[in-house]
């Protein structure tokens, strides 16, 4: 039994980002020498998301326009009546998801071919931080 | 390798509510003598959430009005052949997730600072239940 | 602690489906000799979902509508660029979600009693496969 925890910190130079994070999530199984098991991938801030899609960016594009139809920026929320202005990114978030659980296999991430980890922020333009806890059996030594 | 599980048991007054459960998720964590690992907080019923976000009840007000916005109920639904009345609680639930895992790092559960677990009820004034499993690598005693 | 991992292909004959998959979860379960954990059900592509609902053909129908209504097939968008035309298969994926978590305890999936496993299928008609990982404490030999 093995788990090993590390941080990503993102600060997206843009309010609204999306990015491919696969390769963070490879790098901390290999770290933790995961044989079986999985990686829990979950944003720490409750303005963006992590999901799996396709990393393709008129996809990303289509996400993006889809996310501001469904929750709108510049509403009148009754969340900015404390002074904040970004209750259309908690409620983006939400529809995206904050985590994914990545499962592990024979050492390697088990995703389909166009399986992609993805980063999406809504409120960047300051420091936010994903949890990766990589847990299961570990490689015999 | 330790796995603890409990059940928790909601009845909400009112048909729609918000309830931050985070205490719960802390007291299972400390009761299961959880070190590293995960707690999994499910909801059994499929009209309720699960769900991760600020508590803040401006933005639960939010939450709510978008929800029916985008899952209205009263609709003809052809759930409602069946005698049922709450189809639109079985979409809403689906907007929110119906489940969370929750990190546990160093004997506590891995939160960011505004990260708060919540129970979100579409079809409440019965008694609706919660699974939460705690598993990992237990305290050494 | 035991691990235990299986793919299920399916194809669906149209476009469009929603499958119980519940008892292709429970035979991973007992397959795997699991007594207490998780079994992690996860499609492997990125135009179809994993969730959890009524078995109940109407809502079915009614969640296809809405998704329908949500992430509309024939709009103008960038991913076709591409050459592709399924981009509503994208987005309608991330609102149903692409994985769930089933607990196992007792060695039985710990559901409620309405609660069932589905794929949801949205670019169908061409083999698709799903990840089962049955993780935890196995039974007793």
């Amino acid at each position: 039994m093995t788990s090993h925890t590390e941080y990503l910190t993102i600060t997206t130079p843009t309010r609204y980002e999306i990015r491919d994070i696969t390769g963070e999530v490879e790098r901390v199984c290999r770290t933790a020498k995961l044989h079986d098991g999985f990686v829990l991938v979950s944003t720490m801030h409750i303005t963006s998301s992590i999901f799996v899609n396709d990393h393709e960016s008129g996809l990303w594009s289509d996400i993006m326009t889809w996310l501001e139809e469904l929750a709108p920026a510049g509403e009148d929320y009754r969340h900015h009546l404390t002074g904040e202005d970004n209750a259309d990114a908690h409620l983006k978030r939400m529809l995206l998801g904050h985590q994914v659980l990545v499962p592990v296999t024979g050492g390697a991430l088990d995703l389909g071919p166009w399986e992609r980890v993805h980063y999406g922020e809504f409120d960047g333009r300051r420091p936010k931080r994903i949890v990766l806890k990589a847990f299961g059996i570990g490689a015999a030594a």
